[in-house]
């Protein structure tokens, strides 16, 4: 028999992995339903047809297709179409309902928007949803890459309005002060990004301007010039963006720059005027919090680099990286406005904004900055010792009041030896071991061990109560 | 465009549909950790031969594998081979690595053995896990049958006292009424199942009077006993069963007969000895809890009839029913002890005992009893109407103070038409609406519409507040 193992690019969560996981989760979760957005989950497996051609050619590529079930059962007839689109897979990238119907979930924004038009009827717009669900992607395995690995998103649709933008700003400010995790917030948006392109005289360039701008926190200016060049954007338009690139200062002072600069593009202007915007609603909604925590005001910055590979965000886009100097780390978060993301199904003019969560990464980011709370590695609290006979049976009546009284507990099952007993209850982290012997027994009491004092003392169980929920 | 659907036997969750999964999820969790399991995630991917053989032929053949990528990259050579597989695979009911290397989850039993052989040196044992994920099935779709559906267990593994069967039955009890679900828990033996066949001097005819016995709350005692004549039993080994099906009476008289009659068997004696000793422990268990509710010592039942399909079990199982005449649905949970899960991959000798809930049919029976907590469905608590201008300002901030507060509030995001926002508050269900218009803003207060009563106040924030979260 050889050795069992996983597939590459997955993970088995061991106990203390998945405690600390739900944490994330369920702080986000909380977060979410504060404010007002809804649980949605949708199945693993989509249809084929769903989700090919979304995701560009390389997403095609990567997209884990299911064998259909009971090939070897279908007519003569039929095998002859199988054997012909096998042909077909085996030559090209390439793939068919009639050998793979369904393939697994790529991301959980095509099942959403395939999710919205399906139930548009059911759905009272603005419709604002939140989804936590693995996804899975063929890609060659790396740190920090995974071929199965979690996404959380929060979308808001059916509203143009820019509140929505900045609802997720704090969203994004709350989950991470929650989470303990210092972040960076930058926005741009697509429209400044078509306007650099503008004032260049090339808007065809936008892509390009976007690809080599991108990069500017890794190579530097002199890199990214190097590469519009390469790209074929004139020395004029190369001077234009240095200028934009140049412009310092808080968020405002930059947007009243960029109206300068860009004030004969129609299409500048008004993603100015859009993160502008978003930004004095983002004011508006922190200015309500009393206790409002001064850094979160300067960690949002206007960031006219910031891309986002997507292609389809059209208005505002944000990104979210960790300011903490102890961690390298990209993006953790990001996202942005979209204009017809349903449309891909059919449902013309549903506009919608959304972000999401790199929960594999913030786990990793909240590891290195040692900030998930201690509690959660712990688990279960105490352990009766089992000496056996009556002394068993009296364990037991002590165990169940304990949980009644909402303290996790476990009994050693077997009357093994005592040393057996506690090295188990070591290795476990347990803290509290209760001592039920026959003097105890006798007497109606415990004796209880802090393993970590290894102070020993013999009490009721009422009082072992009490001192284990304190 | 042809219009999105979702493959057969998969299933969207809306809102209100994962907020009831959620409470299901959690109230299990609590429990689990109180009675100190620990919780284990796996990869929804597993190497196809962790899975194949491991679920007899219809397992196999059920089992969805994943079609490997990049097949058209590969060399001609290898080409040949994954023709040669691919014509297998057309021809007969088979599966081969180079086609498909991994394969998504079946169950949640063979995964954990699995991890239990990987890790077996990091694991404190005996070791307690829960675990709670979807499962995928090519099964055909039908009422109450899905191809992807959610599996939750808790095993106990690498002990063999009867505690551990003893504390799942707690675990059982504990959850069910905390879910509010009547149930009656079945308890039989594998063990007094092959004293059975011993009776009837047919060792070798266990599967097939387990078969027989199972369908005896279907088809009658009448019905089983022909089925058994057909299975080659002798009249007087079916004279032999019908004496021990005919004992009735409290679980304990059942026990003392079924020694009288089986009293030659070893296998039954030991049996026997098993489910008494089981019983026993819950008994001391269930006495540790000062607020016994008595329904809880009659519902458990011992069965002789209980069969269980797997065939890994051998020694006590169990089976859960909902018990309300209002709802007919086959086992909700069911589990039992297996002697050598683990010996699939090379770990010999660890006895384990486990059981599972039936999320999905637990969740179709918490609808027909109507015992999800009302508030469950809630979400959002208030809404702010936008009035635009100033007043959408002066909603903003109140909204964040209504959420630092730890209600879950939303504002429209748009100044659309009054009526249109209160029929999406209406669809909402959100129990108030809050209107911030010029008055309430120059007097610094809000007015607060109750949906349901129709009555609308005014006040200031912190009133509104308090009203609010009471």
């Amino acid at each position: 028999m050889s050795k069992p193992s996983i597939p590459q690019g997955t993970r088995d969560f061991s106990p203390a992995e998945v405690r600390r996981r739900q944490y994330i989760f369920n702080t986000l979760r909380t977060i979410f339903e504060l404010y007002g957005a809804q649980p949605l989950e949708t199945p693993s497996m989509e249809n084929l047809t769903t989700l090919m051609g979304k995701y560009g050619e390389e997403g095609d590529r990567l997209i884990f297709k299911i064998l259909n079930n009971g090939l070897h059962e279908k007519k003569d007839a039929d095998k002859e179409k199988l054997n012909s689109e096998w042909n077909n897979i085996v030559s090209r990238p390439y793939s068919t309902p009639v050998v793979t119907e369904r393939a697994l979930r790529y991301d959980l924004t095509i099942p959403f928007a395939r999710y919205v038009v399906m139930h548009q009827n059911d759905i009272a717009f603005p419709f604002r949803r939140y989804q936590m669900q693995p996804v899975w992607r063929a890609d060659r395995p790396q740190k920090g890459r995974y071929r199965e690995f979690w996404q959380c998103d929060v979308d808001m649709v059916g509203s143009t309005s820019l509140i929505n933008e900045a609802e997720l700003l704090c969203i994004y400010q709350t989950a991470f002060q929650k989470l303990k995790v210092p972040v960076t917030i930058k926005v741009n948006s697509r429209k400044l990004l078509a306007a650099l392109a503008d004032l260049c005289g090339m808007p065809e360039k936008m892509m390009d301007i976007t690809i080599a701008l991108d990069k500017l926190d890794k190579i530097g200016w002199v890199g990214v010039a190097n590469e519009l060049k390469e790209r074929g954007i004139t020395d004029d338009g190369i001077w234009q963006i240095e200028r934009v690139i140049n412009v310092k200062g808080t968020n405002d002072e930059k947007l009243v720059a960029y109206a300068d600069i860009m004030q004969h593009s129609a299409m500048g202007m008004e993603g100015i005027n859009e993160l502008g915007k978003t930004l004095a609603y983002y004011g508006n909604l922190e200015f309500g919090i009393s206790n409002l925590d001064s850094e979160r005001e300067k960690n949002i910055v206007v960031d006219i680099s910031l891309a986002r590979g997507l292609n389809y965000y059209t208005g505002v886009i944000v990104e979210v990286v960790c300011s903490s100097e102890a961690v390298k780390m990209g993006s953790i978060g990001g996202g942005g406005r979209y204009d017809d993301l349903t449309g891909l199904f059919g449902l013309k003019g549903v506009s919608g904004v959304g972000v999401s969560f790199g929960i594999d990464r913030i786990y990793d980011v909240m590891e290195e900055l040692d900030v998930f709370p201690k509690q959660l590695a712990e688990g279960t609290k105490a352990m009766l010792v089992n000496f056996g006979g009556e002394n068993e049976t009296y364990a037991l009546q002590i165990l169940q009041q304990l949980r009644a009284a909402n303290i996790a507990a476990e009994i050693y099952p077997d009357a093994a030896k005592f040393d057996k007993q506690m090295k188990y209850a070591n290795r476990r982290g347990i803290a509290y071991v209760l001592l039920p012997g026959d003097e105890e027994r006798q007497k109606n009491m415990v004796s209880v061990k802090n393993f970590e004092t290894g102070e020993q003392k013999m009490m009721s169980v009422g009082e072992c109560i009490t001192l284990l929920k304190s």
